[in-house]
């Protein structure tokens, strides 16, 4: 990184599955395209090859491995994504986008499965050393509208309703981070139209260029 | 665990590559198991499904990760080590021999390749929340030894003498650690015969099972 190269701003994504964040990624890149800015879009679990090896091995060893030595790989993948893809973007001057990020391990592995608040935060500033999102952009819904957008509004059985009752801990552990540091957050509510939202987006994004000097 | 069962002792095995550590093995199992002790002996990195696979994945991708990735994986295994064969062994009364350690991150991460020693403690903490070893055998043995063990007399080429500073480093983080903590070390000079060396280790295994009660 040359000295006259303005590190670029990290954004992220973040909220319960069926918020619908994913469905702004392509306009969050063009916005910002278009006035200039190069964005690398990247997401997690995932973004390089160790990440994908060890979502796979996850994957495949889930039942063997303890909630520990998850919380220990999610961290490990995203050391990797830091080193190979975000740190670098950002020293290069371009902008980041991650489909979540650490948040996300405070909602599921925190909220929804019970590993403490203070034991996520030791790894985190471990793996990040002081570097966090310039701005967070949470997508909340009520549960029942996300589960309306990914299955319809039929009852649900049992298995499904334990797993409502751990993506409505997810959702509170998303919403206390959100009320835990409000200057990095935009909290999205996410029942509006797409339209809306996107308004919303672009105002957000205005701000962020004009404090980030490009 | 049921409340009458006496936890048993958690040892360890470590040194650089060449000091002899593993010749060791057969005779502690069998000199504790004639003394009614049930030991189960294992090693890192390894130990366990997920411990083989995250030690392929660095085999594999090593060139791709970093560093402080390299170390979180290490303690990923490591906590599921701790949690699929460690913790239970000693919870149900056995005695646990590991062939390798975290002082061997000390050594050859830290000492060897400069990570932090606050950084390991960090992860060493998160994983052990107070677990040690309640004895470790340093096998210790000047450098020159441990090459012509494993490599004859000849002289050694550019690369190889980037191996021995690098094994030097490894060799000095260990007798840091030894100095440390002198009431959980015991250090044996490697360089004494295998006979001499097993009248050392018998006398240190008595001492153990004494204060184990067993």
């Amino acid at each position: 990184m040359t000295e006259s190269v303005i590190p670029g701003l990290f954004l992220t994504l973040e909220g319960i599955d069926g918020a619908g964040k994913s469905t702004h990624v392509g306009f969050v890149r063009d916005y910002l395209t278009a006035r200039g800015i190069n964005l690398v879009v990247t997401r997690e679990p995932g973004g390089t090859p160790v990440g994908e090896s060890l979502r796979s091995l996850l994957l495949d060893v889930q039942s063997q491995v303890s909630l520990d030595t998850e919380t220990l790989l999610m961290f490990a993948a995203r050391q990797a994504h830091l080193d190979a893809v975000i740190r670098p973007a950002l020293a290069r001057g371009d902008w980041v986008l991650s489909d979540r990020f650490t948040d996300a391990t405070y909602a599921f592995q925190g909220g929804g499965r019970g590993v403490p608040f203070a034991r996520i935060a030791t790894l985190e500033n471990w793996v990040q050393q002081g570097l966090q999102p310039d701005c967070t952009f949470l997508f909340d819904v009520p549960l029942a509208t996300a589960q309306a957008r990914m299955q319809g509004v039929r009852q649900l059985d049992r298995f499904e309703q334990e797993a409502s009752d751990f993506h409505a801990r997810v959702r509170d552990a998303y919403l206390r981070r959100a009320a835990d540091e409000p200057q990095r957050f935009c909290l999205l509510d996410a029942r509006q139209s797409i339209g809306a939202l996107q308004a919303l987006l672009a105002q957000e994004l205005d701000q962020l260029l004009v404090r980030s000097g490009a």
